[in-house]
């Protein structure tokens, strides 16, 4: 009998949506009325419909498809040259950050690209997740068998956590001791926090210290309102020699269904071998690609091109604006309420404390029940995550605004 | 500094497209006049455009996420139900194979699922792969740990090689040893060999009494022209307790660059852990699912659904027949020039013994020079490869027809 990845049955309960998605099927079974009024403001997903230059891209892409003239099979694997050379020029060289087109590689997804990575590091890295955080970056790990045992927190064996709390602005400081590999996810999925320059050049100082890699996770880079924030990693001095950024069309392009996103894998970063040989990363992750992938759908790469377009600038900042101002709505309704509110200012996530001592699954219940809102439970993001609650400003004008009045309600 | 996955760096030379793709830049470079005539049947990729009914299906689907009332963010991350129920039912169902809408997986292609599959399976499983095959069964094992150190003939220590060769009409028979997973790809790339009824029952008995899996690759299964030929491992009674089957429409919709495909995992097959645990390989495959991936583009898998259509059928069965009667041409071109053909029949692949003792890359270059035709040296396949090459059928008539007219200058 074929043996299996025994890391997969350390995995606990049901990876976080899929389990939000249960509870809210059943209380939507046992009340129907309630469930007229349900309004979602769990899982992180966009609502607002593409951007127009987006459709037209893709749409023409398809039509391309249809003729001999224009029909394209299989793309270069790491991604057309046309959206590589627009992501490196306008990303990054246009802000006078130094990436080469072919140090970006076009995936499905950021989501996609954080299990990727693993596959060309290997298993002996000591490794260091936010908490709380997007689970994917745990689970991966998990799987990957860089684990041991889960614990009754939520949490496992063999992973350092850096704790996100309330205490140090829910930005973690390097730590004392070594490791290989660090998450980190700044504007933050679920606190909306973000780094300041300082705080990202104490992690890039650490990571050249320790010889350590970053895995920067930048999908929420286009909420940023405040200046002087840092919109990429590669912003820092050094970085270049330390870390690896991963960025999302979905969250700024709306493209959740369509699914696209890039790594930037910078040339100069180099692991070792158990024998201490050294090896530049690139190639292992361009061979990655070429043996394991086709790349994207080709329309799909067309329609992350038009985002960069004067038009699609121009919706894709409409699409942003809109979003945060649901997000000041909420802010706002959750402090009347007398809660206490973080993030909403360069994110799209409200991380808010849950009231009166209750766990954040007891809140989850709660907002479905008394308001029948749907929120993300803190404690889904890792064991920190345990006393608070994710509210997602995606969502059009209107259920926003019946959401705040509801929470304030709450009491 | 961070660990690398060391299995990597035993990968050999660089993946076979690649390296076909240098050298015909690099003669193309040094030979502009013959550049202009060139004539490419080399990678196995389509040529003519996508049906019309994918075309429409995917510009309505694209319109759609254009509009709030019929915005659609992350899908869910299996598949939507739409086309999972309609390939479980089209594709098996209706042809009475018992296979249930959620034992189906939709994914970016058959070539990333053969890596993904390894994801859930154990590294101590004992592998056993035909030679030649389509190279990503082999490089994704290698990365992945299941093998020892490359030989001088591409091959690896620690893998199963399974010989295909003419004197088992390029299908191997099950092996005397004991292994746990076997790749299986019918109709066959390179050598567009079938395997027949009986010669499947033979694997299926051979897993079931072996306790082994079998990976079948049935990615051009719309090719198979010969009744009683099976298109599905599902055709052989007991299949369901031993297969996995992987499923492209690369190759019948000409997807290539659209990316479509999907995997069959039926919830009967079991896997064991290294103290003889026994779990069901599905629940893992799901999770591997929802925890990496959002799965394939919405208005991607709106094409594929159209695929099915009456239209779509009509269409794709058209091209099958266009491909087919290169093959044809092809094929007796070949025997004409006093090469030994084989292939083309059930699958738009010719294999063909090399004449006068050449290596397959000396025939290569020997066609790039002549007659100034690319194909695919067989030693890129396998070992067993060396002595062969492959012409793909993928083209439009006139080239086609013009390949055929060259090779019969051959000699």
């Amino acid at each position: 009998m074929p043996y299996l990845n025994e890391n997969y049955l350390k995995l606990q309960t049901g990876y976080l949506f899929p389990e939000v998605a249960r509870r809210v099927r059943e209380f939507c079974g046992a009340n129907p009325k309630a469930a007229e009024r349900l309004i979602r403001c769990g899982i992180g997903d966009v609502t607002e419909p593409l951007p127009r230059a987006a459709v037209e891209a893709m749409k023409q892409a398809v039509e391309e498809l249809g003729h001999r003239e224009t029909f394209r099979g299989y793309g270069p694997e790491h991604g057309y040259e046309f959206l590589r050379s627009t992501i490196a020029r306008s990303d990054y060289r246009d802000r006078n950050i130094e990436i080469a087109d072919d140090e970006i590689f076009i995936s499905d997804g950021s989501k996609c690209d954080c299990g990727y990575i693993l596959d060309v590091l290997g298993d002996q890295n000591k490794v260091a997740i936010p908490d709380p955080v997007y689970p994917v970056y745990v689970d991966t790990n998990v799987m990957a068998g860089h684990t041991g045992s889960g614990r009754k927190d939520g949490s496992y064996d063999g992973i350092l956590y850096l704790r996100c709390t309330a205490e140090n602005n829910f930005v973690p400081a390097p730590p004392k001791e070594h490791v290989d590999l660090v998450y980190l996810c700044f504007p933050n999925n679920p606190t909306g926090a973000v780094a300041s320059r300082t705080q990202l050049s104490l992690w890039v100082d650490y990571a050249l210290e320790q010889d350590a890699l970053l895995l920067f996770d930048a999908a929420y880079e286009a909420y940023i309102s405040e200046q002087n924030i840092p919109h990429s990693i590669f912003e820092i001095h050094g970085a270049r020699e330390c870390a690896i950024e991963l960025r999302s069309f979905s969250k700024n392009g709306g493209f959740t269904g369509v699914r696209c996103g890039f790594t930037v894998m910078p040339k100069l970063l180099v692991a070792r071998t158990e024998n201490g040989r050294r090896f530049p990363l690139h190639p292992l992750w361009q061979r990655r690609w070429s043996t394991k992938s086709n790349s994207v759908s080709y329309p799909v790469q067309r329609g992350a091109e038009a985002l960069y377009s004067q038009e699609g600038r121009k919706q894709v900042r409409a699409l942003i604006d809109h979003y945060m101002g649901n997000a000041k709505l909420l802010c706002d309704a959750a402090t009347d309420a007398g809660l206490e509110a973080f993030g909403g200012v360069d994110a799209p996530y409200i991380w808010v404390k849950t009231p009166d001592g209750l766990t954040s699954w007891e809140m989850f219940d709660r907002m479905l029940r008394e308001i029948n809102v749907v929120i993300t439970p803190g404690a889904g993001f890792g064991a920190q995550g345990e006393g608070y609650f994710r509210i997602s400003a995606f969502n059009n004008r209107e259920n926003a605004e019946e959401v705040a009045r509801r929470m304030r309600t709450l009491h």
